[in-house]
């Protein structure tokens, strides 16, 4: 709101706001990118992450895609700039089938995930009454972590098939999600994960095509997996998202250093307490995010972890607590380090513990570069459903 | 964004989005304004929980005000909607005090709040270049919960207040916010801390007349103490702001009851996993936020209590977990509770951890009224800094 439009400097931003490093995002994107080429194996990146047309085509291998949304809201908007090869990741609800056939109209070839006999009929049913054969994904539940058919459930998996195939729309394949994989405590325990991903979609779409009915698309992925699979024979697209900006959770994961994550929260210092050992920031809850997804990892990283203003990490400082518009930081339990001298004023950047989340409290990202104060742009990130 | 602007029903909202019972909360804030009515106390509602011209009209004693906000960006938009009394309650950084200033020149009367000599200098230095002897309020520290003076550090709140009286700002008092109160176990305790909280507050402002300065004002303030304040004495106003809607840790403090917890997350069935015993619903951490403020109370209430479309609570059917645009609901665990049968689409509502965390994860309220399924209005909400 009051945020100059084209800022020129770090100095000039009101804080709290969400920084950009550009260099290190366009390292994660190359990165992932050249994983996937090694491969051969098409990414469709997931935008929930960024929610931002700037970042998206940075991301994408063309400006129509493919990409990947978790809510139609991002679908309209993705498909507002151009970009026409989308999935909507999430199971669909019937009440939503309107907003997809709109899209579709448009001409936007908008892809639906359905895991359920109910959820097939209802596509199906939408479909041959809009005249208009909507694509489904089956989701397969590769490793109990939420929506999907179970990977040895072999008659439901075709039941489904069969009612999209047959019934109206058009059976386009199936997609399944390591969620899990983020609790996997080594990279070998992530390489396992991501071929139990693997085997799991490639199995329920080997069991489709033997049953007659076409399984063209075969779409796994999680930012861990995508980084640490061994091999993605039978696979033909990978979906990831928080790569492009990396966090703390997949730091502590061993999928990224700390020097990788781009995205991270400018703050200024509002007060102390000195007998306490506290700096007061003007980065609560509401800039951060109250995820706290390091709390199950090794190294628990609190609220986050504090650099200076060009980004340098100091290693033991923590943003230890917040309330809605104040952070407490202070130095990390046992490490014995000292609190630096930070007068009232000085700034202050924070890493968080997951991307997603921090940067959806922001209207924005600030686009910065390493060793530089310079803001190189304002790029706006949009919200909702 | 694809929201209807003048809905007329439940069924046709777009989900996951946020309800507003407008009875509960007609009803919250008549509950507040009686109780300080009897203490003959000014209120001074926070309106960082709404963020919303529309239910700050109501909340506020005039169109005026006042209130208390913890932004610029809120001062802003209030001030915008013709509110004139306003206290940033959040301690002022330097760089802060451009837009306090151009607040000031527009007729807002913005109070700011200081904690420290440094913070006093800043204010002062700026006021009397800028020719406005920018209010000030002294925070102290009440209950070691954040920011503030100590209270028995006397040396250093006469200091603090001689600055602002003298160098060219204007010392118009002392505040004090019992967040620890949060932390309490019964009634009784909120009332102990709430005696802690205005005594802290009315000591400070003694010591500060005593020295021949002035302290017109005492203000004091969190949603439970000011529930059970045995006596105000010395207080001159007292800031609560999330007993507008409250919420499950307000309720699990025993400050409200889950029947007057006016605000919700309307949500959509989008697929079971019946093996597990889950409903998924279109609602994750996006909707509801990472809040989990029940965590350490008695009742751990997960990520919401769920209830019916109507409101109806379902005592044992939990949110249990979230992703960003999912979540699964499941029975308490050790209730026993059968998990109801609730078809692909149905709608439920979701009770949050905290309001101030969850409806900052949306742009407006869906207003409603009990038993009816009837859609009143939409009011927006603002955010950013």
């Amino acid at each position: 709101m009051n945020q100059n439009a084209t800022p020129s400097s770090l100095d000039t931003l009101d804080t709290p706001c969400l920084l950009l490093d550009e260099t290190r995002m366009m390292r994660n994107i190359g990165r992932l990118n050249a994983l996937m080429a090694g491969h051969g194996v098409q990414l469709r990146p997931h935008l929930k992450t960024p929610k931002s047309i700037d970042v998206a085509r940075r991301l994408m291998s063309s400006p129509q895609g493919p990409a990947a949304v978790s809510t139609l809201q991002e679908a309209e908007q993705f498909a507002a700039a151009g970009v026409t090869d989308l999935l909507y990741a999430v199971g669909v609800s019937p009440a939503k089938l309107d907003r997809v056939l709109a899209l579709r109209q448009r001409g936007v070839d908008l892809t639906v995930v359905v895991d359920s006999l109910e959820a097939a009929r209802a596509v199906a049913q939408r479909a041959r009454e809009a005249g208009d054969a909507i694509p489904a994904l089956i989701e397969i539940d590769c490793d109990g972590h939420r929506a999907g058919v179970q990977p040895g459930n072999t008659a439901q998996l075709l039941a489904i098939a069969r009612v999209l195939h047959e019934d109206g729309a058009c059976l386009r394949g199936v997609m399944t999600h390591a969620g899990e994989s983020y609790g996997c405590d080594s990279v070998d325990a992530i390489a396992d994960m991501a071929e139990q991903e693997r085997l799991a979609a490639v199995t329920c779409a080997e069991a489709i095509r033997q049953a007659g009915l076409p399984c063209p698309v075969v779409s796994v992925g999680s930012t861990p997996t995508a980084h640490f699979a061994r091999k993605l024979d039978g696979v033909t697209e990978v979906r990831a998202g928080v790569y492009v900006f990396f966090d703390l959770v997949m730091a502590g994961l061993g999928v990224c250093s700390v020097d990788d994550i781009a995205a991270s929260v400018l703050t200024t210092v509002i007060g102390h307490q000195p007998d306490k050992g506290w700096i007061l920031v003007d980065a609560g809850w509401m800039a951060m995010s109250r995820d706290r997804g390091t709390a199950k990892q090794r190294v628990d990283q609190l609220y986050g972890l504090v650099c200076d203003a060009r980004g340098t990490v100091y290693p033991d400082l923590l943003l230890a607590e917040t309330n809605q518009e104040q952070g407490i930081i202070k130095v990390r339990p046992g490490s014995g380090a000292a609190l630096p001298e930070l007068p009232l004023g000085a700034k202050l950047r924070i890493v968080p513990n997951h991307a997603c989340a921090t940067c959806a409290q922001h209207d924005a990202y600030e686009v910065v570069r390493p060793d530089s104060s310079e803001v190189l742009a304002h790029w706006e990130r949009f919200r909702g459903w």
